[in-house]
């Protein structure tokens, strides 16, 4: 891993994206087992979340009615979240040399309410800056799935935390799109994933990239 | 009122600030009434909260541990906050002529955040001008009070919320000087107030500043 990439003293920081339903949480799963195997410490956590004040504020963002926030506070209650998470979650795992899976970080903030609710990507780059001194995973996994797929997956699981799945077919469309265009514009650190086969298709095109990681350190 | 003041199209907004118990939210009903038998159609309101997305906010900020929340996430949470109550209560009853009272605003953030828990003034007013482009007060009354008499006072009226009341002497000593140097540095907008009075002499002498604001417009 060269300076570059470089962002923290110890550990290896690992962020799944992409859109509802795409199989973030299950490769994050499959991802951490495979890593464990070969002796690594892995955490794996989600957001918003991960840290239990971060998940007093996701029950704010998951649950009731799309319209519940005005676009600003909706983004501010990410960053929020993202503070605590980093500050007890993810911060003391990578000092302490871990590997840190987390699914979704503040690529999510940057389509969900930078591009698709009209924050401005830029605006969301300047708040990272302030709060979380721009603290980036060394690589990114987008998941990539036509939406309509992974919104019928995303929907059978659903218990109340189903907010951003009700926000309509044609914002997922664009929420798909999004992730291709920051996966295509972060190159050096994102890798797109084909997410359409099976779990075992999609954990092989996933490892590959892992091994790089791992092996180089 | 002089353009410089005049930080919005119609309405007036006022705002009420101090440590805890200096009587802030009694000023503000009296201020009200007296503004109401004149004829105004007066918003009284409160932060954290005012609407019912920055109540849900409220309940993450005033209960619970004092070391519950990182700085940062403290100050983000007081900001969503802020953002839903300006959008959806303040800007509706400034846009349509009103006076808005309200009890904390954006200096209680600069003084408990940004200045004792040390995340930075110039921080503060940095989020302040990306989330709520810098909307100001037209005038802010500072109660000023020993911090000993205030908390006396304040903790005879508690229930669960008592989170920032719990923070200890020496941070409400330490906020009572940052009150009053915030009133010195911005003296134009702000009135420093002797709230050591009964409540029918402290009214009294926020009266005058209410009067040459209302009668100038």
């Amino acid at each position: 891993m060269d300076d570059v990439h470089m962002t923290h003293a110890h550990g290896l920081f690992i962020s799944l994206e992409g859109g509802e339903g795409v199989g973030k949480s299950t490769q994050s799963r499959i991802l951490a087992d495979r890593l464990r195997a070969l002796g690594h410490e892995v955490i794996l956590t989600r957001e918003p979340g991960g840290a239990p004040g971060a998940e007093d504020i996701r029950r704010l963002l998951v649950t009731g009615e799309p319209g519940r926030w005005h676009p600003m506070s909706e983004t501010l209650l990410h960053v929020a979240a993202r503070v605590e998470h980093v500050a007890k979650t993810v911060r003391p795992a990578l000092d302490r040399g871990a590997v840190v899976i987390t699914d979704r970080y503040v690529d999510s903030t940057r389509v969900y309410q930078g591009i698709l609710q009209g924050i401005g990507g830029p605006v969301v780059d300047e708040l990272h800056r302030i709060a979380l001194a721009d603290l980036m995973p060394d690589l990114t996994l987008v998941l990539d799935l036509p939406s309509t797929q992974g919104l019928a997956r995303a929907n059978r699981r659903l218990g109340d935390e189903d907010r951003y799945e009700r926000m309509g077919d044609a914002f997922h469309a664009r929420l798909r799109d999004a992730f291709v265009a920051l996966a295509r514009t972060h190159h050096k650190r994102c890798r797109l994933i084909d997410a359409s086969g099976t779990e075992e298709q999609v954990a092989q095109a996933i490892w590959p990239h892992i091994q790089t990681l791992v092996s180089t350190r």
